[in-house]
């Protein structure tokens, strides 16, 4: 394969191909992204994208991963008092949304959302999943906890819309410590 | 001009050319929509979208204008005192965001938002306009007052991102008294 200028399988391929999906999704949404167009920034051959994730699909759902899994970090909202895990709800969101690596993901996720059902749906399942469950756990049987988990859901991702897209100021160049101090007790009267 | 078969600038181009125009950025947004597009897809000549709206641009600023515009829907916020504001400034705005006749705005906006730098600074300037100012106007002086009031904008825009873009249940099915019982609350902690 070196004949033909493309990087062949190593062990760094494969982080090459998601940094050049990431690029690829935040520029032109989900629909407009091809394979061929992410092996073609990647220089890597196209059958490598199939050999390490199957499918356009299955290489989206890994090229917005993110570091640790969001279930994960939210589950700790679980286990803490609700002053405590309101607090830490925002804090860790900024820190994963705020991140340099997590910048293109968050455009790729919601260009993507916006002008496709199919990312729309991954988005909304995942929003699912990670916060929405998470927080009905802490409430079980409470009627309108999953519709006040979804206000939560909106105030969050309203936030990273805000801050990083439209970079509205002065939300743009707000420190999280100021952000965490107004935005947890709005989220507590949602929780409690 | 009946010879080829296009609508002369009749009273009713002008609406014409506008539900042409949500249309066309509703599906692909404001940089890959063309006036030629709009045109097309309206059945004028081009010449008279020109005629009507100057540019791009002030065809898409027409075509997102909202039946009454938001800062006077907003303004009313300013004279009430701060409980009823919060009810107000939620119950007015799902009923702008609710409107059958909103949804493509609200989608070529939103589309448009995350793909163009242009259509994005647009909205930031609409919703610094619209929504920061007039809550300023509430709290003169007070020092994160306009922090506060981008977390609201934040909140709002969230609300119709998950509702109507991501349509997350149970926010999508919601029932606006539900959504203003629940989210007054929160804003008014915003306000004071």
């Amino acid at each position: 394969m070196s004949r033909t200028g493309r990087r062949p399988g190593t062990p760094e391929t494969r982080e090459v191909i998601l940094g050049a999906a990431r690029r690829c999704f935040a520029t032109h949404g989900y629909d407009a992204t091809s394979l061929r167009a992410i092996s073609s920034d990647a220089s890597v051959d196209p059958a490598l994208l199939i050999h390490y994730f199957g499918t356009k699909e299955g290489l989206f759902v890994a090229a917005i991963g993110l570091p640790e899994p969001l279930p994960a970090v939210f589950a700790d909202v679980v286990s803490l008092p609700a002053k405590q895990a309101a607090d830490l709800l925002v804090r860790r969101y900024l820190q994963i949304v705020d991140s340099e690596h997590s910048r293109n993901t968050i455009l790729a996720l919601v260009r993507s959302a916006v002008s496709s059902d199919k990312a729309a749906s991954m988005l909304r399942g995942f929003l699912s999943d990670a916060l929405l469950d998470v927080i009905e756990q802490r409430h079980p049987g409470n009627g309108d906890v999953r519709l006040r988990a979804s206000l939560i859901a909106a105030q969050l991702v309203g936030i990273a819309m805000l801050r990083h897209v439209l970079r509205l100021p002065p939300l743009d160049q707000a420190s999280p410590d100021e952000i965490v101090r107004l935005v947890a007790p709005a989220i507590l009267r949602y929780l409690t």
